[in-house]
């Protein structure tokens, strides 16, 4: 399976939680190379983040989701716990500057600026840690503690993040759906139309039915501004009798409809 | 009036748009930075963006809504035409790297990648032109023209953004609110109950009165992993009898509700 990241990414750490100890992981340099590593059968299966419970969610991956032929297969929650890495040797009262994901700079804004630090955006939070090990600079980067032991890097701080609470959930791409298990979630895609009401009655058409909404996120649909695509999260299994006379409702009502896959929750 | 950026900043557009070209328009380093200074009345104004018709809603300025005591008093629509600006003799053939806010770079991922240029994230894209001007760096960055006039920076090309509609909305904020003038939006904020289909009965309340939504966009809400936020806006002002009436409605059936503004429409 293939994840966006340098070796010690967060996404690593999902797949081994969904996949087990023993998953061969491929690294990619962005996600639109995940997913196409899966659509071209390099890999079977393939993990990208789909929310942070502080940030919220991850749009490039939203973005690439209404246009791949790819399912999700499942979910996996990661906690992340932040920490301060430093070539060894370095102390923390001789850094000046840390490297990071913006996300991850963000959600240590409040530790970062007691510090007195500057920061410095990278793509990668385990990229910035390999980037600090192979330059040998006097910086600190924020990553994963496994990023520290793959990069022989010193921890001089762990958990540094500003809300503990700190998760993000990680979509598993496949090319084929999952059978329902009795405890799915499914997400699906869809435009309205352009009459008044019409995302109160396309969610009308789940809420009738007592269908859970977990999520709701708005995209904008690019080449028509102030016009979203919604992304949808609810209980349930597509095959589901009641599920599906929802989806069967939702196409009837909607502009556009895709249904992104059923999956067990991780709960 | 404050915005957040470097002089040359799409946001001082917007400021110029919305006040005129006469306004006085200080830069600050951050979105909270621009809300402070309204909030301790070191200004009267201060202008952020709220979403761009490809990229999406800036997380950042919603967050820091939620926690404001500043109404929305008014929406400015920019449309954002990114140059590729170098130091005066430079070439294109001598580009390797590029600098730009991360927003700005997805939005001329194409033309990046038709150049093979590797990208660098920085803070700002105004900002990107200042160190690229102050610097003499032989690099690349993608900025509006009018940050190239500012910094004294030759465009080598305009336009180079994939998709040519793209526009970025902005709200301008201040300490009072403004009266209706009969083409209105109102932006508010609410979270909902823990029942099945609670988003769904909150929409009702609005559609029932045939007010037209125009966004909705969920925010993960801090502490609570996988609980959201609900920014929502919708054509009328909050002293309409009928949005006053849903808003009352709205505040006894959901958990928090916030009104952040009503404003005349910029359509």
């Amino acid at each position: 399976m293939s994840f966006q990241g340098e070796r010690g990414a967060y996404s690593e750490e999902a797949a081994t939680m969904f996949f087990g100890p023993n998953v061969i992981s491929t690294p990619r340099r962005t996600f639109k190379e995940v997913f196409r590593s899966v659509e071209e059968k390099s890999v079977d299966y393939g993990i990208v983040p789909a929310e942070n419970s502080l940030e919220g969610s991850i749009n490039q991956t939203y973005d690439l989701l209404l246009e791949t032929s790819l399912r999700i297969r499942g979910e996996a929650k990661v906690r992340v716990r932040h920490c301060l890495l430093v070539v060894p040797g370095t102390s923390i009262e001789e850094l000046r500057v840390v490297y990071s994901h913006p996300q991850a700079l963000a959600q240590c804004a409040g530790f970062l600026q007691k510090l007195g630090l500057e920061t410095i955006p990278t793509y990668d939070t385990a990229g910035s840690a390999k980037m600090l090990a192979e330059k040998r600079l006097k910086a600190g980067a924020i990553a994963s503690e496994r990023a520290a032991e793959i990069y022989g890097l010193t921890v001089l701080q762990k958990g540094i993040e500003d809300y503990p609470e700190n998760f993000t959930r990680f979509f598993v791409l496949g090319r084929t759906g999952v059978p329902p298990t009795g405890k799915d979630r499914t997400s699906i895609v869809f435009a309205t139309t352009h009459t008044p009401g019409s995302l109160h009655s396309a969610l009308g058409e789940l809420a009738s039915r007592q269908i859970n909404l977990t999520k709701i996120e708005s995209r904008p649909i690019r080449g028509t501004p102030w016009e979203y695509n919604f992304f949808v999260d609810f209980e349930g299994h597509q095959y589901d009798t009641k599920v599906s006379e929802a989806i069967g409702a939702l196409r009837k009502s909607t502009a556009m409809l895709k249904i992104l896959g059923s999956y067990p929750r991780a709960d």
